[in-house]
């Protein structure tokens, strides 16, 4: 096994159900935690400006030595993927392609719903990127942004009866349009699933964190395993934040399920175009 | 009139209520407005990265010959005042200090609530500045963060039901500690002034972006006037951001009533500390 960590990267903590994931599935890995939490979030940004962060979050991750890099971010993932592939001497991970085959295979009726940030579904990623796996069969995609599932789910609001009443509103036109799968594309939904599936019964819900970390396993040429992992101590993973809040060790712990290591904090503008030379 | 323009910052879009009032009070100004939007909300970061983002901010208004600066985000003025005023040559007004001086103004029995982020609140930035107000008269202060109303107001749920249940909850307490006034201590809250007032019958709800305005009318020796503006055009603002999406112009309509000219795209790091000698 490389001994070089996986690096894990997310515009703040929603990641960490992702690196949940991968910590289950892949226990004896080493793992990096990069969180842009001083610039958090990037739901509403311009594609310029995700490409650009992210961009800056896989150079610093290379220049750390990890030998796969998973973004752990849906609109960075739909935005910047083939820019992150471009500059990356390792494979890269994005959540809409595993999530997407997820959805393909998930469907009975071929009605697959999309929920996500606003640039992630401006972006068109998950409908094009469906389309083209399911081929020749045609898929009816239905998307639609829930912007206030993100603050909703950091606030603690997971079965609130104000986000009941936000749910119900921004998922009517799935139950209309008859979906029987649901692709969670923002890390923070999985926080909200019972609050989903309490609105759409019967929806298979994908949580495309699960299905990076399989792919990350393949990648790796790991075996499935679902066993516990055999690692004695907790895994070992570096947490990094352009900014650290005392609330992170407690949300962190709480999406991780055990303690972490104090976050160091880093500034990202450093790792620009110009130092490539790091790890060349 | 000193023909020097007023500069305006803020985290983000929030701060165009306090320009609102600005160019009702003071029509004849030019104004340039400064929002963070690249790295928006501040509400939730840490002292340390609110305060270098906010000395960057001001360097770039000094650097854009700003003869006063208005910093209209709560956030920022309760944690990075003084830090702005140590380096700034032209008078800064922050959002605390008008606020307050209304707040202690209006109350009648000695109670003022306040709200606002989660990092304003934790500073004590008002209570403290109450307090050193009214002095001799001892003022009781209750304060409590609704990180959940600026993620409202930006997405339009002003009077949405789910709405009216958060503000419940935030604000049972303010009535059940009888405050007469309440401080909306975050510049995106005057949006939900209605959702608010009826939460809360008979308490006076104080405006920070109208008593900032005032404060600069009075630092510029103008003489208050509530007539409509004698300028025969809309007022001349330059808008820059550090992201531009395509809801900003919307946004800034919505807020200010007019049409606003298309903002610049600018990049806040470059004014650092070391560049200073460009306006000194």
């Amino acid at each position: 096994m490389n001994s070089q960590p996986i690096g894990v990267f997310d515009s703040g903590v929603g990641g960490l159900s992702v690196l949940r994931h991968l910590v289950r599935i892949l226990p004896d890995e080493e793992y990096i935690y990069l969180g842009d939490t001083a610039r958090v979030p990037y739901g509403n940004k311009s594609e310029e400006t995700i490409v650009e962060y992210t961009e800056q979050a896989v150079r610093f991750l290379l220049h750390k030595g990890a030998k796969l890099i998973v973004i752990a971010c849906n609109t960075a993932s739909a935005l910047a993927l083939y820019q992150a592939e471009a500059m990356s001497p390792v494979p890269i991970i994005g959540m809409i392609i595993p999530a997407s085959r997820a959805a393909v295979q998930a469907t009975q009726n071929g009605k697959i719903g999309v929920i996500g940030t606003r640039a992630t579904m401006k972006s068109n990623a998950y409908p094009l990127t469906i389309q083209e796996i399911s081929e020749p069969r045609t898929m009816i995609v239905f998307s639609n942004a829930c912007p206030l599932f993100v603050p909703l789910a950091e606030e603690g609001f997971h079965h609130h009866p104000a986000s009941e009443l936000i749910a119900a509103e921004y998922l009517a036109g799935f139950h209309t349009a008859g979906v029987d799968t649901l692709v969670l594309g923002c890390t923070h939904y999985p926080l909200l699933a019972t609050l989903i599936a309490h609105e759409l019964p019967g929806v298979q819900l994908i949580d495309c964190g699960e299905y990076a970390a399989f792919e990350a396993e393949r990648i790796l040429s790991h075996e499935r395993t679902d066993r516990v992992s055999q690692a004695e101590s907790a895994p070992r993973i570096d947490f990094y934040l352009t900014d650290t809040t005392t609330t992170f060790l407690e949300i962190a712990e709480r999406f991780l399920g055990f303690s972490v290591s104090l976050p160091e904090r880093v500034s990202l503008e450093h790792y620009d175009y110009t130092s490539a030379s790091h790890y060349e």
